[in-house]
């Protein structure tokens, strides 16, 4: 055996494009328009390059504590990932045992179901609308809230009221939170929550998806558990600074989280000023049907033509709508006024 | 279930401890005593902070191609790690079925053992000297080249008759390798290789060890197994274009490796001068066995005690030696004047 027969079988997933060029406009992986806070910058600039020929923290030290603090946990229930990609990746390794299976609502951010395929085991599906009910044999089940690609929020109590019930580990993916009207950060650091992890990450509200960094929270021994299997030194060492000047430039933040907030609520009223539907939404993105006569595939292709990258995922529950990450105003007019005129010149022109 | 039963088994690995004083000699992890290049600090300086709200380039592109370049292969045969430790995660993964097992010389990278045990697999150890004859199960042999901790280096055609014969993966990792006079990259590079992949680090030579970074050349469906397994963005943007400074000053990269391999050769010499076994090291490390009458673990916590770091491992195959990192002819000195002052003191003191 050279390559793992499950491995052999993989598709692998395929992250959203990466454009080289710098002239177009990107509201395609919902990264941030805004640039992170200037203390980053301040952080980079005066760090110290000899300092990198010794290995990271192993812990993440500084950054765990002040997470913990702001969450008000112990330390030992903070963990921190290259990106929060790798908190997925370690919880489908460590929550997930052969002839178990990996739950999320569907649709759901789409790595999910790669994530379950790479740990070959199934993945389960459940409708995004109402209380899930994933099958007897799943075991960690990944609440994305607000969800991917849909940009709706499900209220925190429904979700302690599942975990409540679910035998085995929710991990609500937080991803978007800071977006959001609210979150489940206090169920996860309750005391009483036994199988809860809330996890969120600093690659969109913190505008620092280059430098892959992501954290979650939950019961002390699931977090003692996800220490166990990850890489010794997993988090390099100037993401560890950068992270924590960021997280600690509160105004920073909430401004930034306040002008995209807003950018996007000015997006949905002009996406439903043209006819399309614009479901409301509690992300940085917004999931939109194109007016009728539009299809969304062949708009999303006109748009790529037009130098305005957005995110299109095939399927029957998301093949009709595509997903636009909420950009500056500016940006939002341009991906506006090119869809306009895909639109108007039939799309393919 | 809420945690898999072979993690909640799991003890974890415990890395080389990472003190937080500076007033330490530390020569316990093998990081390189001399800083990256200054080509590195340039390139953080100029790093614009504000492009860090993008995803890094998922594959890379410009350090796999300079990779590539430089060992004479595609970039579809180079993947590139978030650290070398992730690829040895992904490879345990990627070429291990359930049922299967992982195997590597006995004593080695202490880490393999540990990696085996997240897979949920047996290790099977062979004899570091001769032909590892691994278990029948074994379909990934790992082979440090120089060896961990033991500095020996193993000439590329025993690999390569070794790896002739094996039916499953063979990984040289050449995390040691620009202290060494040889090294595997042709075997991995040539095109009728089938099962062989060879790892290096940016962490030692390059100095590198706190951004992360670790590549391997191999056949080209390996390669793109452990792509389809990977998270999707698994080295961040600092990360990438720094390492590429680093690799592409050739210069400041032989001059640094050539220091480490003096001082080395020097403390190896003096180490005998004072009656230790101190085997030939092809590596940045030099592991030896104190003069009769010092038993290794306390002088290690003598050593500790007196401020200077090396590594203990326990066990009969290691436990009766120290593995002390090569570091400038300074720290060499301060080690070996403390190591006959604890020795002197009849250790304890």
């Amino acid at each position: 055996m050279r390559i793992a027969k499950h491995v052999e079988r993989l598709e692998g997933y395929t992250p959203g494009e990466q454009p080289k060029s710098k002239d177009v406009v990107k509201l395609n992986t919902n990264e941030n328009p805004y640039p992170p806070s200037p203390k980053c910058a301040k952080v980079m600039r005066s760090f110290d390059p000899d300092a990198l020929r010794r290995y990271p923290d192993p812990c993440c030290g500084a950054l765990a504590a002040a997470i913990a603090r702001r969450h008000g946990v112990a330390s030992s229930r903070v963990f921190i990932g290259n990106g929060s990609d790798e908190i997925l990746s370690l919880c489908a390794r460590a929550f997930v045992d052969d002839g178990e299976a990996i739950g999320s609502l569907d649709p759901s951010y789409s790595l999910y179901k790669t994530l379950a395929a790479i740990r070959n085991v199934p993945w389960r599906g459940s409708a995004a609308d109402g209380r899930p009910d994933p099958g007897a044999d799943v075991s960690l089940f990944l609440w994305t809230n607000p969800n991917a690609p849909t940009g709706a929020f499900a209220e925190p109590a429904a979700i302690a009221d599942f975990a409540r019930g679910f035998p085995g580990v929710v991990l609500v993916d937080e991803a978007y939170a800071d977006f959001a009207r609210g979150d489940c950060m206090a169920l996860a650091a309750a005391p009483e929550n036994r199988n809860t992890i809330v996890m969120r990450t600093f690659s969109k509200s913190y505008s620092l998806a280059g430098l892959r960094v992501g954290y979650c929270v939950g019961p002390e021994d699931l977090v003692a558990a996800l220490y166990k299997i990850k890489d010794s030194y997993n988090v390099d060492a100037v993401a560890q600074a950068v992270a924590l000047a960021a997280f600690e430039d509160e105004a920073y933040h909430r401004e930034t989280v306040a002008k995209v907030v807003e950018a996007r609520e000015a997006l949905v009223a002009r996406l439903r000023g043209r006819g399309w539907d614009a479901p409301a939404s509690e992300s940085n993105f917004v999931f939109a049907r194109p007016p009728a006569g539009a299809d969304a595939a062949s708009l999303f292709a006109a748009l790529r033509g037009r130098g305005v990258f957005v995110r299109y995922f095939p399927g029957p529950k998301t093949g009709d709508r595509l997903r636009i990450t909420v950009g500056t105003p500016e940006q939002n007019a341009a991906f506006l006024a090119a869809a306009d005129a895909a639109i108007a010149a039939g799309i393919g022109g």
